[in-house]
């Protein structure tokens, strides 16, 4: 995707004072005081906001959300399984179509400074690859505005429904960048059986993995170490992420401080949420270790619940609230999560502040970054390959 | 306090119908449809947003806010006293004025639909009555556009530092509503010596209690059963608040449930801020109790940390992400808390969306309660006693 130029003035480079930065074709060129305009060149101006780095969206579900459907009153069951079945039978009854869906929060998201996206999207038995085909349409129109990556993600089980596997298989060879999966014990009740399966499909299509591992405790350690065996053994070192990892949560060093050696041996990422209501992994000492961790939005208002606003300052601030984090300096931990720590976590080779790197920028109100993330304002100006795809907290391109 | 008239046409009340409200003189009078607007009435036009009551703000700190001070990086270290100490020191050397930076976070509060705010405010022997002299002059001078009650707080510990308990004793003579108090045992030390303390002010002013008790797990249910003890043989059943009450997140049934069989005997009012990064109390089985469950924003940008933003309907979005409130009947708890369940614990008697009851309201865009609560737009109105006081996000009086 080819780039534009721009001269962003008059900003705050994350914070620090008033300077100028330069995009040439889509790459940062120059950061610093007082830049002169290169002919032709559109300039604006960032008043003396914050200028950050677009944020990074590493972990939703862009093909469910109900966003702008009008408003449908929760009253699913209280199990996993009752929303996975209560979702499942909506998608056709309310046609939450996943390309209108997936465009509409797209829209929101670069609203809010995403210029990357990681998506899990269903695939199961029901509706085939219409998530998955959806979104692809969604990442080919939007692909000015914001980056989206596909995992191929079986959210009604692997094991459980004959037929997903080879759905599977499909999504990757039409173009789903990840394998995905999901509790291998909790939804599918055959650990060994998932986990070969999903392995399998990264070694065929020569993909990485994006796990969802719900299950708390010891059957998320044991799960865990299932996963671990299979990266060693495949040489699948880096190339392997556990979303949510909620038995990292548990409050028994004994349990967890392995799982952690291993998670760093293997150079394991990390996605959490931060989730207020579920054990999570504490970010710090996941950072300390070199830990890649990052972190997204999950699912935005859908039949899973009405929370969501695909704003990632306001998911800093949450990582922030649940990890205790008061001081500057471990805020700014939060913000790194939803910025490089998505990078590092999707292997965005480009992504940075810095010359060089892609002029993915995000002009912010705010006195310093732990401020701009507590207050998360509207944002000023969105800027995705030095092209203004958002502006006072409004998409420029029309979601349907 | 004299109030207003007002006919506010084309609301939806509570989320259902359209209808108007009549107020008159402060009062409700009417809500309805097609309501006529009595002569010389103001009419506003709720464009069919939500109208929902006033809401409350049971617990924070207005005596301490740096809201408007400029950005000041954190770095307090990482106990409750370090945090302690580390405020009474910057008081004086940042002029964190009481009266000035009160009123400014009523303005926030105000511009966000609060309508009444109970603050704890410091009594130490370094300030002195400083704290409550300065938030009397806001309630004083804002009492037009929020209602606020004080708690005197032995923020820095009652028993170890000797002067407090005089300081305490002024205060309530100066007009303090509420007696408080904080960690017995794990502040004060000496958990008799604190609680005979703070009962016996309650005795001698004739006045409530409402104790902030971060002590988790055995320890706050010790502290706890002393202030059972107290509450029963001095006959304050309804007279007394237990704030935070993290004891009662120990997920521990046999340690947690004669507690809360207790505090539904002795009618003991439960605040809970729904912390993401402590054990909290668990908000439905509570209410299921009949016990008076309240929230509110605790420190609002202060010297304990960065967040905050005196917005009880972000708080009510953040007790249903603690609690894993996905249905709609279960947000609706959440709202219900800050908002009836404050005025529940603070014995607001004219408080309720009906007629009769205080012109107190909240206009806000929203399909649903749930709605409003996920999203938190700015309010498009905020009544007080029939006159409107906040518009489109912003107090209409001026803060300092």
């Amino acid at each position: 995707m080819a780039g534009a130029s721009l001269l962003l003035r008059n900003g705050r480079p994350m914070g620090k004072a008033v300077a100028d930065v330069l995009v040439t074709d889509g790459v940062i060129a120059a950061i610093g005081p007082n830049l002169a305009a290169p002919p032709g060149v559109a300039v604006e101006d960032a008043g003396g906001a914050l200028v950050l780095p677009g944020l990074v969206e590493a972990h939703t579900h862009l093909d469910k959300s109900l966003w702008g459907m009008g408003w449908r009153p929760n009253d699913a069951g209280p199990s996993l399984l009752d929303k996975i079945d209560n979702e499942r039978k909506l998608k056709r009854e309310l046609n939450i179509d996943p390309a209108r869906q997936s465009a509409r929060q797209a829209a929101v998201s670069s609203a809010n400074g995403s210029t990357h996206i990681r998506s899990h999207v269903d695939v199961d038995t029901d509706h085939g690859l219409w998530g998955i085909e959806g979104v692809m349409a969604t990442r080919d129109t939007w692909r000015e505005v914001i980056d989206i990556e596909l995992v191929a993600f079986p959210q009604s089980g692997l094991m459980r429904r004959p037929g997903t596997l080879a759905l599977m298989d499909a999504a990757l060879a039409a173009g789903a960048e990840i394998v995905g999966g999901i509790d291998p014990c909790g939804i599918d009740r055959d650990p060994k059986g998932q986990l070969d399966a999903v392995f399998a499909l990264c070694q065929k299509h020569g993909k990485p993995l994006d796990i969802h591992l719900h299950e708390p405790g010891e059957m998320g350690a044991f799960s865990m170490d299932l996963i671990f065996e299979r990266t060693r053994a495949l040489g699948m070192k880096g190339q392997v992420v556990i979303s949510h990892a909620f038995c990292l949560g548990t409050p028994d060093p004994a349990l967890v401080n392995p799982l952690i050696d291993a998670i760093a041996e293997l150079d394991i990422g990390i996605m959490t949420t931060a989730s207020a209501s579920r054990p999570v992994p504490a970010v710090k000492p996941l950072l300390a270790r070199g830990i890649r961790v990052c972190s997204g939005s999950d699912g935005i208002r859908d039949t899973w619940g009405p929370y969501g606003t695909a704003d990632m300052l306001e998911r800093a601030m949450l990582i922030g609230m649940r990890n205790n984090f008061r001081r500057d300096e471990e805020v700014e931990l939060a913000f790194h999560v939803c910025t490089q720590g998505g990078a590092d976590i999707m292997r965005i080779a480009d992504y940075g502040f810095a010359p060089g790197k892609a002029g993915d920028l995000v002009v912010v109100d705010g006195e310093a970054i732990t401020h701009a993330v507590v207050a998360h304002p509207p944002r000023r100006l969105v800027v995705k390959r030095g092209r203004v795809v958002a502006r006072n907290g409004a998409c420029l391109k029309a979601a349907p």
